[in-house]
């Protein structure tokens, strides 16, 4: 039995913030959505917000479940030996893709993304914001003038990887054991973020 | 002004076979539908099923409203010099999706893809027959024990790069013109496809 009226607790404050923070990203986009205006739709005041999360990026990637947060994923994957920069990732990818809980939101904003203007808006904001720019500066890719290009090569193989495997369940990728895949997908990764 | 009543003429029959074979595959698979179970579904005699149609691959092309039937183009992409098979797959592929009409129906069969295990079940059915297949034995790869892979590999660079490109919307890649992605994309299209 759950208490009559609102519950108050700030398990349910926070809450209110992630359903206002969809809201409001829905309707404004990534870039024009703000946490004073996410507050203002929780009502609750924004120095709550502040409260349980460091910044947007880290209220967009719980509001949509996504289960790694690009400012804590990405430089650890980023720093280490260049060389194997492209298996770094694609393993790193494709656990992600691996557990059902966690390619699940991927596989709803992608599909909000074919079908929505506004939805395929959002991602690609959060996307170029978050990922693409980090990943753009690190080495050794830095200094190519073509950098941005060769990060989406990369960002669409793997894409195209998780699409096959998981959501169109093409065979023989869809049950190929995850060693395989990366022999196959790793040094194309490497050659795109290389500037082979 | 339309006649009154259901037109019965020759154009009439093929939309109601067309109509009957969405219906059909939806519910069915590609690989379990039948022209025999359209012909009934669309209340036409089979043999005029056969009039309009090779088979049940065309059926499917025209069904879908997809801009090209893979049994014609793909000979034609596959045949001739193996070092330049990945620019000209490539090429192929950015043309399909660089006109609005065409990669429409691809669009839409994708959104459905990603929430619809039966349209899910469809799109693999049919890529996995008519174009893996045809791929995978073509040259230079048919000799190699992973070259159904290699061609996933490659359909999933294509797939991912027409994501970004045309569905998210994600820059540089979305504006950059064509011969810059072919720059990009062809050589690693002609890694996965020639075993490399």
């Amino acid at each position: 039995m759950s208490p009559r009226g609102r519950p108050a607790g700030p398990s349910d404050a926070r809450e209110r913030i992630l359903a206002a923070a969809r809201a409001e990203f829905a309707a404004k986009g990534y870039d024009k959505a703000s946490l004073r205006g996410i507050a203002r739709v929780a009502e609750v005041d924004p120095s709550l917000v502040h409260h349980y999360f460091e910044g947007k990026e880290q209220v967009f990637v719980a509001a949509m479940r996504l289960p790694f947060d690009p400012a804590d994923a990405l430089p650890r994957i980023l720093a280490g030996n260049p060389d194997g920069l492209g298996e770094r990732v694609t393993r790193f990818f494709l656990g992600v893709w691996a557990r059902p809980e966690s390619r699940e939101p991927f596989i709803a904003l992608l599909s909000a993304a074919t079908s929505s203007p506004a939805a395929a808006g959002m991602l690609r904001e959060f996307v170029t914001g978050s990922l693409l720019a980090r990943v753009a500066e690190a080495s050794p890719i830095a200094g190519l003038p073509d950098r941005e290009l060769r990060v989406e090569a990369a960002v669409a193989q793997l894409l195209g990887v998780a699409l096959l495997r998981h959501v169109i369940g093409v065979e023989p990728i869809a049950s190929a054991p995850e060693e395989d895949v990366v022999a196959l997908i790793a040094p194309a990764l490497q050659r795109h973020l290389s500037g082979e």
